[in-house]
């Protein structure tokens, strides 16, 4: 099979403007990118990394979100996708187990330096990204993650490049290369969960898209079938005879950006500890107790469940977006699961030491639910007080994910709640706008 | 084990500049390296690597050989290592399996732009990239390069970036972080092998080591234990436990750059088919015959021994630099392994109709050289004559490699073969003359 020139016929012969729920999801993807970003405007990292791309220099063309200056097209791509990824706040797909929009949003965004009128096409754009992003990520096989790849990275730039291949309309032969040149560059370590570069991540698979296009755009030479044979992609980072069935079987019929869909999330913090928190969050409500009261906390996933919350013992919030444990304290104490609980400021020694309680599980006996999110997952919270008593909650559908969705209100407010309410109503102008000046400006 | 803080702790702690063959050797390769790279100068690809360059701007700080431009530090590590490697002429080693200077020397290039003193600093940093890289080549293991991945690329990043931590003495733990940044970055595949993209490939690991080690100065927060357990690097790219007792073990005490030592390019090909066009020249000048004589030549190999040389029927002298059946062609008819012969024009059809009388076989039961390189190779041309004549040579040790090696007076031949003698007799000033200013104008 010669799986790279299919996929790129089949990215630029699609027509995803036909389906106007992917075209609504697409736009809630821009909203909520948007919030995603301008919540970390404040980060550290991102004033270091300006520093840094200040130093390298470059032309001014493309507006870093929420910082008031531009900076060259492959640079924003970086910094843009470090932005929106930077909280940990941003959108997850469970077909990637990943972050497609920190990826995809960003190198799109850098394709708006030329004055071309893109309309409506920039969403069409955004759909195909996801949509390959998940596909590599269905094709991949959960032995990609759980060796220690992140997703994000790897399989971002493939994607981006797909993206960007449809918004600028370029050669099948072209596309065929750009993805060579993005798959020759596709890296990415979960070994970094939990620091600056997890972020900065993504922000490079969106920078290695705009520069792979770039190269093949060029006529600089280079492969038009990285993702074949037993050298290629595949067979490298993951499995090529799941590929072969599995990347472009049914391409373009449906999209996965409605279905499985977006996650758009609530909390700021890693999404295998979504369900737990809003399971704590539930029992808090249902059956008030006191942390003080608590003997212990069963965490219940299936096996693999937890691989990304890589933190047990963390010792600051930003290493506490990784930790289950530190998220079940938090929310013990009545503290609520919002930004300023996951900057690198330490943790309290009282919380540190509260979550000694929380103990991790795993049953491979419990079922699924079937419309569960991300597929085969579930988490139990399962508290025991002091008097013995036990409570207990399931979650399988998180609120935010799939089957749970957020509204487009929901995401407004979860915009308002980062930036002033003029600003998020210009932002949700642009969007609906969709011209080429109002995306570049949504994010100025 | 903690492999990460431990090669930190090597490499800023060993003195190379105590072995006087180290830094000879090193000097030695600064030469090749220019010469590699001067030969490279009007290829079509670095013009439109300079245009996108251009494109996307930048601080005019580091030369780019023989472009008579600077660009920015990023950059040029970028241009320099493709300049170096464009036409596979320059040094391999055969602990890293791939190219150390195109990689190394690009890196330590850019950090000339801040007037700092580093003097034979330099060279010491050099023969520790050399160091790293031959280190992590052996530790690493032979499947990774024979799953795909070109080490080169993936090797590369992580060598580069302890090569300047030593230039610039930076902290203990910044080079820790520096080496995390790296490894989450590795990345390059031989699906790319016969393409602009291989070279560049070597490029990028020397980009990626720049900005990496700029990223751990500026205090941007990164893992600091890349290498380590289960999600580490030596995990994900190779196997952990071959590199906890390879990859430190007597480091500082004999160096990697003179034994086994670079092997300067006689040919300007893949180092793959060195041995048999040693060893095809050796038979046409000890029994002469021409092409049409020949009705079958048989190339031997140990099993994986052409495993680089992965075109078989190539239409191009450039896809002919990784074809054995092309080199053995060329000179059967006469004509001189010189670069003009793979370069993007078509091979005649009377060259690739005569290609089809060489064979590749492959035999487990010969016993190496004991002193081959690299280890465990060696390649048998058997030519037969259509009289029934067969005539045939074993090389172990190519011209060119360790055991065999260039004089200093051969790579001034080189040197002097791709720039005019006055340009070469400056470059050698430079490079004995061991200063900053000479060594970054001595590729200007």
């Amino acid at each position: 099979m010669e799986l790279t020139k299919q996929l790129a016929e089949a990215v630029l012969s699609a027509d995803p403007l036909q389906d106007h729920r992917a075209v609504e999801m697409a736009r809630h993807g821009l909203l909520d990118a948007a919030a995603a970003a301008l919540a970390a405007k404040e980060d550290e990292g991102i004033q270091k990394l300006m520093a840094l791309v200040e130093q390298e220099g470059g032309e001014a063309q493309i507006p870093v979100i929420g910082q008031g200056k531009k900076v060259s097209r492959q640079s924003a791509a970086m910094l843009n996708g470090y932005l929106i990824h930077a909280l940990d706040y941003d959108d997850v797909h469970s077909d990637v187990r990943g972050h497609p929009s920190a990826v995809i949003i960003p190198a799109l965004l850098s394709q708006l330096s030329d004055g071309k009128g893109f309309g409506d096409r920039f969403l069409a754009a955004y759909i195909t990204g996801v949509e390959v992003m998940a596909r590599l990520g269905e094709s991949i096989g959960k032995a990609h993650y759980e060796r220690g790849w992140h997703n994000t990275g790897t399989l971002g730039a493939i994607a981006a490049v797909c993206a960007i291949g449809y918004l600028k309309k370029v050669s099948q032969e072209e596309l065929m290369k750009a993805i060579g040149f993005a798959g020759a560059q596709s890296a990415g370590m979960r070994k970094q969960f939990g620091s600056d570069m997890k972020p900065l991540q993504a922000g490079l698979a969106a920078r290695t898209a705009v520069w792979s296009m770039d190269l093949a755009c060029s006529g600089f030479g280079g492969s038009e079938s990285i993702l074949d044979g037993t050298l290629g992609f595949f067979s490298l980072y993951g499995d090529e005879e799941r590929a072969e069935s599995r990347l472009l079987d049914g391409y373009g019929t449906t999209w996965r950006i409605v279905s499985p869909g977006l996650w758009f999330k609530v909390y700021p913090f890693c999404s295998a500890a979504h369900h737990a928190a809003d399971a704590i969050l539930y029992l808090m409500k249902e059956h008030p107790f006191s942390p003080e009261q608590v003997k212990q906390v069963d965490v219940l996933f299936p096996p693999g469940g937890d691989a990304a919350l890589i933190e047990r013992t963390p010792s600051t919030g930003e290493e506490g977006r990784f930790s289950v444990e530190y998220v079940i304290a938090l929310a013990a104490f009545g503290q609520t699961l919002a930004l300023d609980a996951f900057t690198k400021k330490p943790i309290s020694s009282q919380i540190r030491t509260w979550m000694k309680r929380v103990k991790r599980g795993y049953d491979q006996t419990i079922e699924p639910h079937p419309y569960a999110v991300p597929k085969g997952r579930f988490t139990i919270v399962k508290i025991t007080l002091s008097d013995g008593t036990t409570i207990s909650k399931r979650v399988d559908i998180p609120r935010g994910a799939p089957g749970h969705a957020l509204s487009k209100e929901d995401i407004m407010q979860k915009l308002n709640s980062v930036t002033d309410a003029s600003y998020a109503k210009q932002i949700l102008q642009a969007v609906e706008d969709g011209n080429d000046s109002s995306y570049k400006q949504m994010l100025a």
